[in-house]
């Protein structure tokens, strides 16, 4: 090709926080597929908070990354090359690729996107991973009913966002936790939101939360953990639900923090809680997209984007997440799409 | 009859570890049975954990006990008068009834005992709302499958006990978390759990419960919470399940206490915990007390108990609990059975 193929590196594991020490630039050849492999070229990069964890040595329900090796997240792309027969150049593609302007992947780790249907960038998000994180983790953990009230933390990110509007599909009075002005204005009038508490901004978000739950709560899905979640859990009703799915807040913790025993409460609620990801509803995903892009067809769920330029700027992205920079998903584009 | 009826009355809510302030003794007559109504006699009183929580002003899953009046509690006692046509004197019964010598209850409140099948007492535990506890909190949220391994705390108390066998039965590696020798020695020597581990002289619970469970820990039963609780959490497996039945360690806090923050290691290990009461399973009750009596008319329960002596140490008996004092159910000799 002769083009460049900027990579970023895995350079070594934080310790607390992510910085630039972090990550490395480098510059390879663009890879020849082999055969069964395509080439892809990246157009857009998904950075996620799980992607953390990755960087971290320890085990968890993903393998960590490697040192000195690419990152790999979620990438929606387009076909330059292939060598598998069910993909043909200019081909919209997506799957877990490097942080790289260019991947020579196995045709059968990718999936086609039909730009008709919605941006392609929707693929990494509503009908993609942190979709399906809300569509099952609501629907078989949360089991909203309608009239039940549903509180989303992390309300305006790629997860939440999804979530709410799941729930008010569901008949739900839904109240959203988020950090601005501009990301409450935005789920309540565009994504009808009953309540959206800025965590940033409340004097008491206990208080706060209980006026905007007047019922209690039914159903908490949780993407941050922390003062947050203590609140939540401190005002479940009986036979209350909670997906949990992020503790963004706690990502970065170098030792385990202290909070209030939350036990008791669930304990006294008969409270059931459960921890997941969503590959743990590998065998479910196809219904699962097929009823997101459905309601993404139908004007049923809308999307908002935050979106970085350049692959340059790919690890400031990624730490915007931990700021929450991100209104919707938070998204990097590498290259034109031409 | 002219004799007396003592009553033990809630004197006043207990701030913290309930004393001797918290308990009031009076003698009243013995009540005379309306129609529809069965006079007991007292026999064996049971005291449960749970009944701190009914000591409390805040509303739970049951409603607080008054102060001034009795306290209520499982009893077995005899009938010595009857005015509803399906009980005569004599028969054995059990129900909630007052602390008292006699208490005249509706018959349709009251269940009959058969002493032919086992000791009476034991419908005030194996058979009784600590045994259905265990059934249900075990094998409803727990979900055992042979070969896996089950921690279950307060091992020695009437649910743990229970729950430590059916565990057994049901082909698990079960270990056992306790706080004396003569405990641990019984647990293992006449009720077959595999390893158990004190608690109080232990000087590191997690590496003891590490050593305990070479495969990591697949389901836990929780009555304590605490730093117990802290230990157990941190070595669970992936899909792992807790059963959420009790926290003996908080329910004299005056104040919500602190530590470590779990959800983090909930969320990793895609964990289900589920707080629970044995009423959420009043439907299937029947079913669990046949299922655990023919475990105990073949053998395949055992029990113990710890009895006090008269209704004068019905309170230090409940204030027992909270000092691990007993051995098996905790129960309380009221009166001979003559």
């Amino acid at each position: 090709m002769g083009t460049k193929n900027r990579q970023v590196l895995l350079a070594e594991r934080p310790k607390g926080m992510p910085d630039d020490s972090t990550f490395k630039f480098v510059e390879t050849e663009v890879p020849e597929p082999k055969d069964g492999e395509v080439l892809v070229r990246a157009l857009y990069l998904s950075v996620d908070p799980y992607m953390r964890g990755r960087m971290s040595a320890a085990k968890s329900y993903v393998e960590p990354f490697e040192v000195g090796k690419a990152l790999i997240g979620g990438v929606v792309g387009k076909v330059v090359k292939s060598n598998d027969p069910n993909f043909i150049e200019g081909d919209y593609v997506t799957g877990m690729l490097k942080w790289a302007d260019y991947t020579a992947a196995k045709g059968k780790h990718l999936q086609k996107i039909d730009p008709d249907v919605a941006p392609i960038t929707t693929a990494l998000y509503v009908t993609g991973m942190p979709g399906l994180t809300a569509y099952f983790g609501l629907l078989d953990i949360g089991k909203p009913q309608a009239g039940e009230t549903v509180v989303v933390s992390g309300a305006a990110g790629a997860v939440g966002m999804v979530v709410g509007q799941i729930a008010k599909l569901k008949g739900c009075r839904v109240v959203g936790i988020a950090g601005s002005d501009e990301k409450i204005a935005y789920l309540k009038n565009e994504l009808g939101f009953d309540e959206v508490i800025n965590y940033k901004t409340t004097k008491n978000i206990r208080e706060d939360l209980k006026a905007a739950c007047p019922k209690g709560i039914d159903v908490y899905f949780d993407n941050v953990g922390g003062e947050i979640t203590d609140a939540v859990l401190s005002l479940l009703n009986f036979h209350a639900r909670v997906a949990l799915c992020g503790q963004i807040a706690h990502y970065n913790d170098t030792e385990i923090e202290k909070g209030p025993r939350v036990l008791p409460y669930l304990l006294t609620r008969s409270v059931l809680l459960k921890g997941f990801i969503v590959s743990n509803y590998d065998d479910q995903a196809e219904e699962g997209v097929k009823q997101l892009a459905e309601w993404l067809r139908e004007g049923k769920i809308k999307y908002k984007e935050t979106i970085y330029e350049g692959l340059e700027n790919a690890p400031n992205a990624f730490l915007g997440l931990f700021r929450g920079d991100n209104l919707g998903k938070m998204l990097v584009k590498i290259a034109d799409d031409k």
